[in-house]
């Protein structure tokens, strides 16, 4: 794993905790991003190395809704890089993490991703992603 | 805010879980230590530029140890590196954010810190810290 890419946070209301996170880190959001297939409207911050990303349920089957109906606002992932994603998976398959997709999918910020299941990682939902070059 | 200097974890079993992150890291703990303060023994994981520091409580009155019992394990802070602690919480004070502890405590690692209230931060705990030079 190369870097702590980004930290995900679910929230309630996007324009709300906008605001709040630019007091909290004294820095406006660089940029928004809607990324329709996992039925979010996200908002970054860049604080040095890592984002982060706010993440705002664009309906109410989106997971984030759900996330957010079982447990509140709050932490909802940490998002790592890595050089290659495909052999990454498969290492990690092979350590006996649970990967919750099989074949890196397209997410936020032209980034390959793959989630594995919190079950096999202590609770924490953990993104690996890959620059789409 | 200079950098997201660690992202603390809650865990029931340190060395559990320190095999555990381990091989999702593919890489070991570089040390462990003890804050008798807070009731807990840490494991320290370098991910480039950011910690990922794993908590066990020492004792069932521990912080960790109620955390755990409420919300199980998974993510706990996110600890952000600043310049000056003292100016930097008096700023988030006036912005309305509130303070766990008014003046820096000592915490892990030879830091300097004081944590925010998660009602006034979206549900996450966040930690300020600033090495003691």
């Amino acid at each position: 794993m190369l870097n702590v890419e980004h930290i995900g946070i679910a929230v309630k209301e996007l324009e709300k905790s906008e605001k709040l996170f630019s007091a909290l880190f004294n820095v406006a959001p660089y940029k928004r991003e809607t990324v329709q297939s996992e039925k979010v409207s996200t908002s970054f911050f860049q604080i040095n190395q890592t984002k982060i990303e706010l993440l705002e349920a664009t309906s109410p089957d989106s997971v984030i809704a759900g996330f957010i109906e079982k447990k509140g606002e709050g932490f909802h992932h940490i998002a790592f890089e890595v050089e290659d994603i495909e052999s990454e998976m498969l290492r990690l398959q092979n350590e006996g993490f649970t990967l919750l997709n099989n074949v890196p999918k397209i997410g936020a910020d032209n980034k390959l991703v793959c989630f594995l299941h919190p079950k096999s990682t202590n609770g924490i939902l953990i993104e690996l992603c890959q620059e789409i070059r």
